[in-house]
């Protein structure tokens, strides 16, 4: 955006003066930022992008689509279970009233996370969209990987599935106000959850953001494992039924994506996760994901499941 | 760009199989990349959106235009000093043969300067971009900023000014073999120099991506000094007036950014700097950057100046 750019980024994306933590030591505007990493923490990094009209529909407030943005990049360090320090944004803008919206909306999550702005840029571009890029700290080697299933382990679930596809088929329908459309509306990185399971020594996890089914596959095909997963046992299972009816209940749960709820495998007894988590399945030898209903395998279509896409 | 997404990435984004180096422990594939920092090294990070019809031309073939992405991220490594680590890539794209181009060219750009790419996406948009986020180390306190100008500072540039710009107009102007062209399509960031003139004690750097004038200007404004500099002391002027005429001369190295020449301030003798560098000017007490024409000061209208934007 030229000359004007940088006088936008110093009023639009200003925090609290200084760095809020000692892991930044420079930030927002110079060539990099610069960040002390403690001794013996390893960083954990992610980024990803997120379109209008890809990531969220047409006419979705852009305040909420930079919000959401956001939260679904933090969610990547609670799959982790990484301590969240800060992220860089690039935001692409049609205009600057459209700059203003993702920068007031970008904050606002930021401000919820208590996580820092470190840099990045904006810039004049055909379409409205973010990328953004997080970084975290955890003990070294801790991490907690897609990889490191074992035949045997428990399935675990933090956090529902289906109710954010569920929020957005109402948005979608109009119904703006609709009792779900918060499910689609507000994503929450389950931050502390992923620290918590990273502290009690989980060593597998993955954060659902493509689907229970799609995500579940992203582990059982990097440990090399199968995976059976009993669809009732899901948290809010009968609640999801009641609101969708069964049918649409089986799509939205297997994949519907971004409601971020942690899937982790474990042993039996977590007592950190009693509470926090439930166990929904177990992995085998073999491989693939396979739903259960009641016990009885099922094939859920993907062909009946909505999305704006 | 849904379930293909992954396969996709996996196929284009392939680099030789492991980490590069032992800043990355675990690369792409998870929900973030996983890295352990050198002890009492800090990290830099830098992250910049590049867009068709913004940053290159509509025409430009998409490889030659990651090409320069990536490397004018790695640009702000070589201003901070910083040795690059690796980079995340966001690729947006309007169909798979423009994802295919941009991998291709963001590749050959990275295993030209032996670096990692440790994560990123890959997803469908209206408009063909990609976002760079770049981390680097460098030993703690030692990062040149822009702040640390003081007035009698010698002013120095590694690098030339105003050629990039030149070759674009040819490009612009349809003459696509020009022999200045190579000038805009291959960005080489300073990387070794950035790194020696850290070694050597150099406090204050940066890049020049906007144009001398401006990004002198920054240097001003975040150190709180003036600076003189003496436009004919500027690499290979006479034959930047050679091929352009004195008149777009002066615009081109005032105002033609993405040169990715380093500018930096030091006393007068820095033995590291003869041969990498030159003198071209001062700091002063005082604001602003004087442009001087044999001495004298004179006014370089931008409007003059072309660019595609």
């Amino acid at each position: 955006m030229g000359d004007g750019e940088f006088n936008l980024i110093n009023r639009l994306f200003r925090q609290d003066s200084g760095p809020r933590n000692s892991f930044t030591r420079l930030g927002i505007g110079d060539d990099a930022s610069i960040h002390h990493p403690e001794e013996g923490m390893a960083l954990a990094v992610s980024s990803d992008s997120s379109l209008q009209g890809v990531h969220w529909p047409d006419d979705f407030p852009l305040d909420k689509a930079a919000d959401r943005a956001v939260c679904s990049a933090l969610s990547d360090m609670a799959a982790m279970g990484a301590e969240t320090r800060c992220i860089w944004l690039n935001v692409m803008a049609t205009d600057s009233r459209a700059v203003a919206e993702m920068a007031q909306g970008a904050m606002r999550a930021l401000a919820r996370h208590d996580v820092e702005l470190a840099g990045g840029d904006t810039c004049r571009a055909a379409v409205n969209a973010l990328s953004v890029t997080v970084a975290g700290q955890l003990p070294e080697g801790a991490a907690m990987q897609r990889d490191a299933a074992g035949s045997g382990d428990h399935i675990w679930l933090a956090g529902r599935v289906g109710w954010h596809a569920l929020g957005l088929q109402q948005w979608l329908a109009g119904r703006y106000d609709g009792e779900f459309v918060p499910c689609f509306e507000v994503i929450t990185p389950l931050l502390q959850t992923g620290i918590k399971l990273r502290q009690a020594g989980v060593a597998c996890c993955i954060d659902i953001s493509d689907g229970l089914l799609q995500d579940a596959g992203h582990i059982a095909a990097a440990s090399g494992v199968g995976m059976d997963i009993e669809i009732t046992a899901l948290p809010d299972w009968e609640l999801l039924c009641q609101a969708a009816g069964e049918a649409s209940a089986l799509a939205l749960a297997a994949h519907g994506g971004e409601d971020y709820a942690l899937l982790f495998t474990a042993p039996d007894e977590l007592p950190v996760a009693e509470g926090l988590a439930v166990r929904i399945g177990r992995c085998r030898s073999g491989e693939g994901v396979s739903l259960l209903l009641n016990g009885k395998k099922i094939e859920i279509e993907k062909a009946g499941f909505d999305h704006f896409r």
